[in-house]
């Protein structure tokens, strides 16, 4: 029996106070690393802060490591990677985000890493291949036998967003006709079932699956009943090029923790698991969020300055050029705004609340999308009802604002051309925000990519040109 | 044997099939509804409809009904609510979203709905009770034996965002001092298992937790080895009062399916499970998004106007005031625009760089602390880079601008002031996307609600000012 004190800490707590003691260690062992990693240390003080950092890190589990290496400017992050043990590092390379594995993988040596991934399952090495150098993958290739060499090449040859690259091949199968006490006693064999393992699989002579066994069916049976008997054969199974949203959202709506994956003749060929589909999902809706604010991906914070330039300089580029037509709509205008200063002035809420409209009906109908809760055939009562929506605002808040613009320049004529103004940015904004992500939706474009930019874009400009344009008809 | 063709299909494929045609019969069935819901259909191609419509909602999972509710019109859901089996209702209500539950609950009686909560778990029913009329809940109560009705009420003590409010009170618990071979016995007494068992409890006669039996261990282990050799007691364990992001966040850490949630003895009183976890992950990022596009909270797509016009106009009026703020900092300036129109068509460029780095700066920093990745103590190393990418954007994007603006107004003092301009709007914004959240954090706010509308205010303002002003002081 392990004889650890239970922990009775939620996991987050403990981690906070832990890291803050790295940080701490780390900062203060870094000026002399060099002599540390050398041995050459006589300070006991220094001997003692090292001891304490070598066994914090110790006990860390593989993804608390991961967040540590995560927090950690790049220095630091080196020398605690070094003094990290060994034998879990390439759970650790597995676990942390991208761009910081890129900086761990650089500090390794050749056979470091080889070191390192030796225990990987084949779809782990899968996973990790595209980052090494090619000279480690081909070594570690190498010393697979021919069964595992060709589930990662399998593995390999599907696109990141295909289950297909996140399958598993470590799984438990039987055959449909032993009673659930030969299953029992088989289970027995193993040294250990593997990870999540919540049902067998059920398969004929050639491996094609039949059906699967939940555990907890085979747990309450007769030990005397036949597999057939108990297990179910209504399956919620995927292929290997499937779509790995698709299939986290099956696993959220049926509530999985393992499901089979099967090729095309409905053989066995692997299975997905529910912590993946975790990974899948955080990510896809962090990969919304950063787009939806112009980073084209996931950041190291501590990255170089020029690296986060590259991961930047898309987007605000992009920004640049739809300012810079915005800017050309002004331009078209500057006589009426010579003449009407005020006109300056007030532009710039015409064009934000279509902008900040706009942005809610997209995000609605995005998510709607995502969710398999918007049918196409729904678009033209959807652009009704925000129309409705459009109108009701533009009428408050534009006469809202055009009293306003009256009492602060005493011209009824701005206060009309404002409600004016706004209602119909609105109304733009409305008819926009329901076409943009429907038309892309329906050309198979991600709806979410680019939707908000394209909509500011959209309402700035317009709303530029409805406000002066009416100005420049009504009161000039 | 359940005797199905094994359905290959991705569940997603499927789905939409579906869903397209129970559109269509809904369309054709709901002029006519009044005689259908009276028995009074004499058309034969009428009948075959509603027996198609009839069949395809029988055979929906649960949550396949859920998103076909929320993606039908409100009179065509009520519809098909009505014509759904009612013995799964009660699940049915449970995953369907919340503006969508209370038209569902609306449409129905008290004995409908009495008989729909009927066969749900405590937990379940304390989800359900908020939205539900009292009586309803009144009654439920009254037919629940005195075990039952404590965990409701246990369970309705914490908050949506407690650990406790998720909690699930089936479980099975056995003691430490007996071998495998009779908690295999034990379990086959149960007629099934509670979802997602995965692993067993192990507590003392007072209910206090001593450790966890993973099924994958008791499955290998010798049936004459007693519990306490084979049971974890390095467990992952929650309080009721946990926040529910971090109990997600440690689930998808340490790739956990289910927990145990004790009380301050350290006694076992309930589980949570990987499935509530999914959700919460979902709902967290999607909250997130929400939130920067400003609005309150989901929508149901087909809601009266009046419902999402109250769901979004606190944004707009947000949005408004800051517009109105920057709007009255240009007309600080209508002298100087009034000399120089170009100013009004170039300073929305300062502004809108400004937001769009200023955006990327905040959304890596607010994901950063959400992963626990970011130590406050980091955060002027941080602030030092964030400048650094700042002033190398403001000089290339500013630089390319100024000499843009230049060519266009043939004045190199419009060039210089808008170089000067941008790069000092993009300090501006890298220095407020780091201290808003980083200030928000500290007080204990979420950093995620409302960054966004703040940083773009500060640069709009910001940007107008800077721009106005260095042209005031050294253009004119």
């Amino acid at each position: 029996m392990v004889d650890k004190e239970p922990d009775f800490q939620p996991s987050e707590e403990r981690n906070e106070w832990d890291m803050e003691r790295i940080h701490e260690l780390a900062g203060r062992l870094l000026p002399i690393y060099a002599d540390v990693a050398a041995g050459r240390i006589d300070d006991p003080k220094i001997q003692r802060y090292l001891n304490e950092l070598i066994g914090i890190l110790h006990d860390l589990h593989p993804a608390d490591m991961a967040t540590v290496l995560e927090s950690l400017p790049q220095q630091e992050r080196v020398m605690v990677w070094k003094l990290s043990e060994p034998d879990e590092d390439g759970e650790v390379l597995l676990e942390v985000s991208d761009a910081v594995r890129e900086t761990l993988i650089e500090s390794m040596g050749q056979q470091e890493l080889l070191a390192a991934i030796e225990d990987l399952d084949a779809d782990e090495l899968a996973e990790l291949a595209p980052d090494l150098p090619k000279e480690v993958v081909h070594e570690a290739l190498e010393s697979l036998d021919a069964e595992e060499r060709a589930q990662v090449v399998s593995a390999l040859s599907y696109e990141e967003d295909e289950v297909g690259a996140l399958m598993d091949f470590e799984l438990v199968s039987i055959r449909a006709d032993v009673t659930c006490e030969v299953v029992l006693r088989y289970l027995r064999r193993f040294e250990s079932l593997p990870d999540h393992t919540d049902k067998i699989f059920v398969v004929d002579d050639d491996d094609v699956l039949q059906g699967v066994l939940p555990i907890r069916s085979l747990l309450v049976s007769d030990p005397e009943e036949l597999v057939e008997n108990v297990m179910s054969t209504d399956v919620v199974r995927f292929r290997p090029e499937d779509d790995v949203e698709e299939a986290a959202a099956a696993f959220e709506r049926y509530d999985l923790v393992t499901a089979p994956v099967v090729d095309n003749n409905k053989k066995l060929i692997g299975r997905i698991t529910v912590d993946e589909m975790l990974d899948v999902i955080r990510e896809e809706s962090e990969a919304d969020m950063l787009n939806m604010a112009g980073l084209k991906e996931e950041e190291d914070l501590f990255a170089p300055i020029i690296d986060s330039f590259k991961n930047r300089w898309m987007w605000l580029v992009i920004n640049l050029c739809t300012a810079f037509v915005a800017s050309r709509v002004i331009g078209m205008f500057e006589g009426s705004i010579e003449k009407i200063v005020a006109l300056a002035a007030l532009m710039p809420i015409v064009a934000g609340i279509g902008g900040n409209s706009g942005n809610q009906t997209i995000t609605m109908i995005v998510r709607s999308l995502a969710m398999g809760q918007l049918n196409l055939s729904q678009s033209g009562r959807l652009l009704r009802k925000e129309l409705g929506v459009a109108l009701l605002n533009g009428v408050i808040w534009g006469s809202v604002m055009g009293v306003v613009s009256y009492l602060l320049y005493g011209n009824i004529g701005i206060g009309l051309v404002m409600v004016a103004a706004m209602t119909l940015n609105l109304v733009l904004a409305a008819t926009m925000g329901v076409l943009i992500p429907v038309v892309m939706e329906k050309f198979g474009r991600d709806p979410a990519l680019g939707s908000s930019v394209l909509i500011t874009a959209v309402t700035d400009s317009g709303g530029f040109m409805i406000f002066l344009g009416l100005a420049t008809i009504f009161l000039l």
